[in-house]
């Protein structure tokens, strides 16, 4: 754990400038709008090391796959998000000297992230100078970025800052496998009061489109001396003068347009033009004016406030404002990349974590269309799910591990071939979105392509066992990724098993047009029910504490682990996935995340409260919780299991698992899709959300440090607010007509 | 199953140029005289697909790891015998037509390699001359390869051929994973008599060596009427003028030399002018004598005879002539790659093959130095089979599944991290080699040294399971590659319980030196002691043809599979490496090559005959033999058995693996350590040869389509002629003392 950055509700701010911080807190001051977004890298020169990241929602790369041994089935390519052109690039001078904080270190620093406002303003002093920068990635126009320069003198004298202002094309990505550059110029110009550069990815081989991004940056302020041009770059020069009396501005603003909304690159030119024209009058008061109140309406609906804890407050706040700069819902084309646009690890592309931790927040915080158009995504991408069943020879579809288009483009066989149990969890999305929406249309149309054909996966993906007479699923990875190719893995056998009994409960109530493409014959329906009836769900008797209890085994032969609790490992090797070697690692009993538990948290009503305690105590002292995504899961478990201490520990972790960095890896970029994991700790784990036929359910406790918390929950066209302090829960109706829900066990009527 | 050439006792002949088959003929066609090797690829242009391969035994290069999850404990780099430079470059001309065979067919063709004096002929005619070519790479002296022209008018008219030989350095492996050449040049020189090249690897970041090859190359014949040099290649062109009336002659001589001999470049240099000066006195037919003279000694003491069975006796000769061409002793340094000097596949480095299935060869066909050579091959790379265990956080020393120099050089997870069973074999040569030789020297002294660090790496590796009171050892890959990270593999455990006993049951013996080196404590005998008396052995009752038998359980759960047997398999899927998903392979039943059975395959008499009849009953129908290593296994088991036919069948595969391309994979190079099992299959299987407390024990049979077979066997300085025919077994001692041995069970002298 490391914490880098002062506790305060509404901002991150730090004041220290350490050089082996740095990537930690440009991943922490990462900037986003769902259409691009940026890491908190200083815009000029700075020769330390530092990752330089500038993303574009769903413009990719296919990375080609090369391994020593090909096997059958491979991924051609792994899907990339591409790190863009780098259109913040900036040489400042004072009088002469480049500013470069790596090498002179400024008299005084402040970064500060101001999450109501999602702004960065940074302040240094240096050379008889004072900056103050403002960052910003409009949230009302979506293709706009905005730096904001305040300077004034320090030590009484004026001064001239030169300013080389650049949009640089000669950027690669850190994780390209063959040091590729993944970008060629189509054409690049400085014209009178703008200049841009237009980049597309260069050829593949794998018929996945070219993109095309155009940058082009407009100036208010300073005197412009110069513009030049090279092969991948164009650079505007300013001279600002800094007098002793007053504060001098200058600002930068950067349109990104690209392929994805225009049909040429002279289109996507003209229309980097035009857009830039169009805020041409507005003055950057307008801008950051309109930037902020987006904002303002976001958190309107969805602040959480947490009294009496300001770390937990900010973790939570600091959570929601990453999720919504990665999505919200604006261009049903995109989905949530695992890092957003504050990295390059795990590619930047689709992952379950999308259907099993953000449709869950979505679904609570903002219209159903939202997920509706998540689910949506899924059925668009059908044909690609279908695509990489065949590939292992199977039938259905296979939804992918990582992918932008549907196909699998992740080549780590182990993930790729084996972590099937994903598919269940886009079926899981369908449940749930029903069940909290009420809306059955999806399910009955589209959406029974997208279920049936995840049935039929699992269909043909079991065996049967002769010697135990049972339907088995061997070969899988479980959401444990330090087992793997493990048998029998409960967690995959048990939401295979449900996936088919929830395919043929609702079959009768599909549109016959889709019961007609889907071609499901009786008999079809009768072996899905056989294997349902008979699916292997291995389990033992354990000693916990003294006591023998049932347990549900996490796969075959993991009792016969040395069982050793992660408590007594040494704290210098933990997390042990940066000091272990693999084997070692693969051969432990610790867990990485939820596993056995992940059903439970998916479906708290389908295990006895039992259940849930035996294996809740066998398996969470075993869990290392090196995945942002399990923290979570065990802080709604343990809240309902009223283990309340558990609940709020591991309710911390999640929340401010990038803000401390429990992991050591939050350099790399954050966990986008765990940062959900609060929220859903706090929701459906304190305030104990449940959605039984059609009913909200709630049966709240208040974390012994907080003196209260609220939250606002859309729910079947009402919003409600919910107030938890010692005095108990208030509920409040904000919109929507009268509505009845459960209060702990009990009616209550809200007008 | 592709057969490309006649049946011949001693002879591979084809007339048959299908441009298809061009990399198959090549591979079988290779020549090598342990120093260095080719494929039998044409010198002269051919535009269609070919594989131009020349290897050089011990010159290697650590080309670089790159995945795209790094998990710490991989090594950095995949080791790879390099293709060397191209000293067979040529064009040739006739009357000015470039011959290129892939574009003119040639009015006749032949190639033949005769194997009994390790020559490959050419014969074809074109544009009106013929040409027999003879390639040999010299047995009597190393450095040198030979290429003689015998060209002949075939229209009645004179022909004038121009000749360009070139030495080419632009070479490239096939299998290189990042397109980098391997190669720099260092100089390269037309002198008057001959002219080279000098190339040296690429810097590496790795520590491993950089080695120079130099190749120079000298002429007899012809009209020198040109010399050039390009930045990587020297060309020497000559006139050859063909008459109506005799036969024209050419030949070019080629030494090649490598700092593996050499201290600097120069002396490199220096030497191959020196080795080509010293030849220089010589006729063609010195050298083509001096060649097959060696051949000659060589076969005096291992040809194998078999009459009544052309196809057969092709096949034992063309798998002893492969083997002698990888490999006859000569350097300590060299050890016995997968694919000789025939292709590239698997990096050309050593493998545990060596000590399974080549030692047991060697140790009847040559002097016991051969073998003791190889073993200590591993005690001079020690020290990287302690790196190896270390990196995977393990005491002791794990023998790598890949390597030139003793660390790990294969990057493959499931093979690399879990493919350990491999150590035991190293164990299992040091056996097997003491209780053949009868020579305890090594085994108490540096041989000490390897068996007790490989003891103790199993003794940490194994884990103590609560839950059966049992050690077990989890998360590896078996024999069977077409499984892994399986858990309590039986042939894994029972190997490292018969290491763990027989490091136990020799320890008293060892040298004191050795034993003060490794400071082994009682109490860690003690503790080996307690792991090989509980070590976990998975076994089961079974139904084979309608009776419950017992077996040993290959693998935990490997009995909950569907269990279909590989002959109910659709012909047009095999083999299914080539046509399944690796997932499906993964789960599906079938056994690439012998796993449990392969206990019994190297300890016969440590199993009932009732174990092994059932194992190989329940297994054998399960195995789809796809592994080069496997028919032999289970023939010589076969043959065990007394089922004599099915051995015979497994023979012939053995046999003529390659020669029929049963695996569809003989284009890639032969499968040199494979091509063992053919003499293993006739001493140990159809002859029953064993050695039990220090006495040869022979027990012969005759495969119902021979007529007779007969071999030479060396033992404890005696050499014996055996002789199996229907009158039944004569056995000649053809030197050394007199001797008693068993002979279907009753002793018999020899004198």
């Amino acid at each position: 754990m490391k914490r880098t950055f002062e506790v305060n509700p509404w901002t991150l701010t730090t004041h220290d400038l350490n050089p082996t911080d740095k990537r930690l807190q440009e991943s922490i001051t990462s900037l986003g709008n769902e259409y691009m977004g940026m890491r908190g890298m200083f815009e000029e020169q700075y020769s330390g090391d530092t990752h330089q990241g500038i993303y574009v929602g769903g413009v990719w790369f296919p990375d080609k796959t090369r391994v020593g041994w090909w096997k059958n089935g491979y991924p051609l390519y792994f899907g990339k998000a591409i790190n863009a052109l780098n259109f913040m690039k900036a040489n400042i001078y004072v009088d002469g000297k480049q500013i470069d904080l790596a090498v002179t270190k400024p008299d005084d620093f402040e970064i500060s992230l101001d999450m109501q406002k999602g702004t960065l303003k940074r302040t240094f002093s240096i050379y008889g100078v004072k900056f103050i920068v403002t960052r910003l990635i409009s949230a009302a126009t979506k293709e706009l970025a905005d730096l904001y320069y305040e300077i004034s003198s320090t030590d009484g004298n004026a001064h001239s800052v030169k300013y080389d202002a650049s949009i640089d094309a000669n950027v690669v990505n850190e994780d390209s496998n063959y040091d590729e550059k993944f970008w060629q110029v189509l054409s690049n110009d400085t014209e009178s009061d703008s200049s841009y550069v237009s980049t597309q990815t260069i050829p593949n081989d794998f018929g996945v489109p070219q993109f095309t991004v155009v940058a082009r940056q407009g100036f208010v302020g300073g005197n412009k001396t110069n513009q030049t041009k090279t092969d991948d770059q164009v650079t505007d020069t300013f001279e600002i003068k800094v007098t002793t009396n007053k504060v001098s501005t200058f600002e930068k603003r950067v349109i990104v347009t690209t392929s994805r909304d225009y049909d040429s690159n002279e289109a996507t030119i003209d229309a980097s033009s035009k857009l830039l024209s169009q805020i041409a009058s507005a003055n950057y008061q307008d801008i950051y004016a309109a930037h902020i109140a987006e904002w303002g309406k976001r958190w309107e609906k969805a602040d959480v406030q947490i009294e009496g804890d300001d770390a937990a407050q900010q973790g939570i706040r600091f959570n929601l404002f990453h999720l919504f700069s990665t999505y919200y819902g604006n261009d049903p084309r995109l989905n949530i990349g695992p890092k957003g646009f504050t990295g390059e690890k795990y590619g930047g592309a689709t992952y379950w974590d999308t259907e099993a931790f953000a449709i869950p927040v979505y679904l609570g915080v903002a219209d159903p269309k939202v997920t509706r158009s998540l689910l949506q995504y899924r059925f668009e991408q059908l044909d690609g799910a279908k695509h990489n069943a065949k590939q292992q020879d199977l039938a259905g579809a296979l939804y992918p591990m990582v992918t932008f288009d549907g196909i699998e483009s992740h080549n780590e066989w182990e993930i790729t071939f084996e972590e099937i149990h994903r598919n269940s969890t886009i079926a899981y999305a369908i449940y749930n979105y029903t069940n909290i929406t009420g809306d059955r249309d999806w399910i009955e149309g589209d959406g029974a392509q997208v279920l049936y054909n995840i049935a039929r996966f699992w269909a043909d993906r079991v065996h049967y066992s002769a010697r135990k007479d049972k339907f088995m699923i061997h070969g899988v990875t479980g959401p444990n990724e330090y087992e793997n190719n493990v048998n029998n893995n409960f967690y995959t056998n048990w939401m295979a098993k449900w996936v088919l009994q929830y395919s043929i409960d609702n079959y009768p109530t599909v549109n016959d047009d889709e019961k007609g493409k889907l071609g499901i014959t009786p008999d079809e329906l009768t072996h899905w029910q056989e294997i349902a009836n008979k699916m292997y769900l291995p389990q033992a008797d354990v000693e916990i504490n003294g006591e023998i209890k049932h347990i549900f085994e996490q796969n075959d032969t993991f009792l016969d682990k040395e069982l050793i609790p992660a408590a007594d490992l040494d704290p210098k090797i933990r997390p042990i996935n940066q000091h272990w070697s693999w084997d070692r690692i693969l051969r432990s009993p610790y867990i990485k995340q939820s596993d056995t538990l992940h059903a439970m948290f998916y479906f708290p009503d389908a295990f006895t409260e039992e259940e849930k305690r035996n294996n809740f105590e066998f398996y969470e002292p075993l869990t290392v919780h090196e995945s942002s995504l399990s923290p979570s899961v065990h802080s709604i478990l343990a809240a309902d299991l009223k283990m309340e201490d558990k609940a709020v520990e591991m309710y911390e972790r999640a929340a401010r698992l990038d803000l401390d960095n429990y992991n050591n890896d939050t350099a790399d970029g954050l966990h986008i899709t765990a940062m959900t994991g609060s929220w859903l700790s706090i929701v459906q784990g304190f305030a104990g959300m449940r959605v039984r036929d059609g009913k909200l359910h709630l049966a709240p406790f208040l974390p012994s440090k907080w003196t209260e918390y609220s939250f606002r929950l859309v729910f079947r066209g009402h919003v409600l607010e919910v107030h938890v302090n010692q005095k108990g829960t208030e509920i409040e109706l904000i919109s929507g007509d009268s509505l009845v829900i459960d209060l702990n066990g009990t009616d209550q009527k809200l007008d």
